[in-house]
């Protein structure tokens, strides 16, 4: 595919590329009120400023919803669904092409172009979506394979209800933060010696690779988004981090599952990528060896993405190492088969609200998507680039993803950085 | 205790006497937008019509925060901290009392009176609060000792854990609604044969009779409340309804715990009662064997109330049966340890969070919360006045919890009703 050329510098190598258009919050230093904004290669579009000077003059379907562009977070956006999400991507795509149709927007309109366009590292970047309620997933069946095995022992590690649904649990909203905000190492109980705890600092702190999903549906209580609506359901995706305290969430899970060894921070990258940009990577994912009850069959089996996630650690002092390379193909359940599953029974969904897809893990080395399995659960450790070792987080360390789709020549549909740097527990 | 003698008429065996003074969210047919009200014998006090006919005149502390009154949730009064609601409900309290200090107010105001003071029955309830998140706790633990015997065996019914902790799961906020709504029968995966899920309606529907709290403080992420400071964080109390499929329950919750079995709906009772009016009721909850870990360790003894709690169900053709009394007290955590546990980690509350205690059972044959006690997993059936029979819900079946403190001698301090009717399935 010949890359969308464009008279704007895109650098070859920018997870933004004109193929991407992804939405995000944005706030600068000379105006601090959070809005919305689209990255194209090293900038942003302003889309506040672009819209107050006549940016989407010639839309006319976007016109009467041009207000959701100056607000604090992407919800009322998400709410006008797919199609109008597809309209705004390729006008703003369209605006910024070689051969635009609207050379007066932008292409010829230098005083705009100044205004509008924000280097991207004068950016602050805020949490995309207000989010009601987040679902933690747990899809990646490579991830439950290699967790089942530490857990529930090498006979039976997984769980026989795991192929028929996809396992998840509830989890909180409120600790769901934007890429960069530092994470807390949490205090909590943690088992000394069998069946006796005490409270302590967690001493095995770890990350988890996953993809996020933000829904742009909502569904009354009682009636559920069926299957064949579901695709529609989903506004676009991030790449998430659900930093896990295993030591806590060890002694806690029985029987009601994880609960303090979760919600003291999850991290989200902060641009949305449509789902529209991501159709070009559609990808078989993990086979199913049961039969899907009708419910939850889609008729598009290339129903996940082939996105190249990778996980870097720096330590505090600076030594790095890439801890795992792996594609979001390994999920045993999509999205939309997510949606379908949550809302059977009727629980309602709001516009905001946030799926994970649970830890993506590959089956060789170096695919691991937290500690808990590239280590074997504390036991192998893993050097970093001047020999420190790594067992589970230290204070200090800096866990980044990457995530990105396609090649430098059909231009990169990629997700950018989701951060987070440990700070030391609080002494209680 | 002498009971606060009205110049208004307020019923004897009203729970809300001059001693409650509990807040929740009104409209009428005359007046439909949302606001606060505060029901006093049978009839209510619309807060917002008192405010703006100078109800609050003589109180400067309310005064600058009376804009609270007029909002469509309690959020924004919960907010102003316990102080305040303190201040709000002594001052209404002495509105109404014979001896009112501000005569000139109401009681001495036959048009105020006939405005403000709308008949109960006229009255719409809504959502008292809109909850950020909402967590169950599992703490009734009797309950969990019956369950642990259905599920764990008898042996070890009792997870190791269950002592030093508030075992918890984090719900779905967007699936609770107020007392009244319907709760419709949800589809979902049960197992036909071992291992062999087949997409049907719950057979199991299942009640749980549960206390819960509101928030009224929040906590920046990575700074706990401290269990000194928690008791200032619970707003008041509501009966709670954690509606629960059986089947689907059993199917789904290994090893994350339960999700689809308890995100179709879980029923509130309409009216806040505040802290201040449950204090004369205070008891000592369950013992525990194991010492509290000092994170969790309340000065307070008697951190439990007295509530005498009562469940009702109505089947479609109108035959009854009382199918559960018990008290408050049967729990081994109070809400400012469950805070307390919830927060050491850092996990953020907001104003507006929903906490559950847990299903509460007694010891005594008629003191079990839900059916899968009572019936004994559904082996020996309830009989209602008619001659029905009962192991869980059938379509119609209405479920009605009431709760309350104290005496007639000394004013009763109830919180009304909290019900639901069971609609059919849906056909999918
Ligand atoms: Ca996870
Ligand atoms: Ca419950
Ligand atoms: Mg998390
Ligand atoms: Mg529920
Ligand atoms: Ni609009």
């Amino acid at each position: 595919m010949a890359p969308l050329r464009s008279w704007f510098p895109i650098p070859p190598a920018s997870h933004f590329s004109l193929a991407n258009i992804p939405f995000g919050i944005i706030s600068t230093t000379a105006n601090p009120k959070p809005r919305l904004g689209v990255p194209i290669g090293d900038h942003v579009l302003d889309l506040a400023l672009f819209t107050a000077n006549n940016g989407f003059a010639r839309q006319s379907t976007i016109q009467p919803h041009q207000h959701v562009f100056s607000e604090l977070t992407l919800n009322s956006f998400a709410a006008l669904g797919r199609p109008v999400h597809s309209v705004v991507r390729k006008y703003i795509q369209d605006v910024f092409l070689e051969n635009t149709s609207y050379p007066e927007i932008l292409k010829d309109n230098a005083a705009l172009q100044k205004e509008a366009l924000v280097p991207l590292k004068e950016v602050t970047n805020h949490l995309p979506l207000e989010i009601g309620d987040y679902t933690d997933f747990f899809v990646g069946r490579n991830h439950a394979y290699n967790c089942g095995i530490l857990f529930r022992g090498p006979e039976n590690p997984i769980a026989p209800n795991y192929d028929h649904l996809p396992v998840g649990y509830h989890g909180r909203a409120s600790s769901v933060v934007v890429s960069g905000t530092p994470i807390r190492r949490p205090f909590g109980q943690i088992e000394a010696e069998k069946n006796n705890p005490i409270q302590s600092p967690c001493l095995r702190l770890d990350f988890e690779m996953e993809m996020g999903a933000f829904v742009c549906k909502a569904n009354k209580m009682g009636e559920p988004i069926l299957i064949d609506e579901a695709e529609d359901a989903i506004f676009g995706l991030v790449m998430m981090n659900d930093w896990s305290a295993r030591d806590i969430q060890f002694w806690e899970s029985t029987p009601l599952g994880p609960f303090n060894s979760k919600n003291f921070g999850t991290s989200v990258s902060p641009w949305v990528v449509l789902i529209d940009a991501l159709e070009p990577f559609a990808a078989k994912g993990l086979p199913n060896a049961q039969q899907t009850l009708p419910y939850m069959q889609q008729k598009n089996e290339k129903n996940q993405y082939d996105i190249k996630l990778k996980v870097d650690l720096t330590s505090q002092s600076g030594q790095t190492a890439t801890v795992c390379k792996v594609s979001a193909t390994e999920l045993l359940f999509s999205f939309p088969q997510m949606v379908a599953h949550h809302t059977i029974g009727g629980c309602p969904m709001r516009v905001g609200d946030l799926l994970g897809s649970g830890t993506i893990s590959g089956n060789e080395p170096g695919s691991c998507g937290c500690f808990l399995e590239s280590t074997q659960g504390g036991k192998v450790g893993i050097t970093l680039s001047g020999g420190e070792k790594r067992m589970f987080l230290e204070d200090g360390d800096t866990v980044t993803f990457s995530g990105v789709c396609g090649t430098e020549d059909g231009g990169l549909v990629g997700f950018g950085e989701c951060s987070g740097t440990i700070l030391p527990a609080l002494k209680l």
